[in-house]
């Protein structure tokens, strides 16, 4: 229901206020854009993204108050999660070829 | 270089000493095992997998001691990260809708 991609969207949202934009910015089609929004959407016992259409400003979207929360439930999951895994990644990258080395 | 898929598919490998049976009891194709076994085997420093042809009993594959490794600090990982990161998984699975709940 959640992974990196529709993490990055959400925040794209909250940053360009557009689905159209945001998904501009990850080289994602409009149409993909807004099919991962109303994945998250129904999803979700709340909506995650509010969006209007037309308007003055030419509508725009935001995140609503449980998108938010579960946008920052999810990062702070990615730090604690990185966090734990330290060791294990280490010795993985360990046994990674010289090509994978970036330092 | 390494995820859920890859890491099913050397436990596979490990388990029925066989790319082809692996891949299908994944519902993978041949090729596609293949390519996989192959990507991973580029990627690290040593082959995770080695396998031989022919033969009396028509080849096999077996998971070097490289192989070993990198999947029992994968499954590792994959424990640490899901004890550390229960709090704020819960925290999204109470924001889901009744449809994700399951129990």
């Amino acid at each position: 229901m959640l992974g990196p991609g529709k993490a990055d969207l959400l925040e794209g949202i909250r940053e360009a206020g557009s689905i159209a934009a945001a998904g501009r910015a990850m080289s994602m089609s409009y149409k993909r854009a807004w099919s991962l929004v109303e994945e998250m959407n129904a999803a979700f016992g709340e909506p995650l993204v509010s969006s209007s259409r037309g308007g003055t400003r030419g509508g725009g979207a935001h995140l609503t108050k449980t998108g938010e929360a579960v946008l920052s439930h999810y990062r702070k999951l990615e730090q604690i999660t990185r966090a734990a895994g330290e060791e294990q990644i280490g010795a993985i990258e360990d046994l990674l070829g010289d090509m994978s080395v970036n330092e």
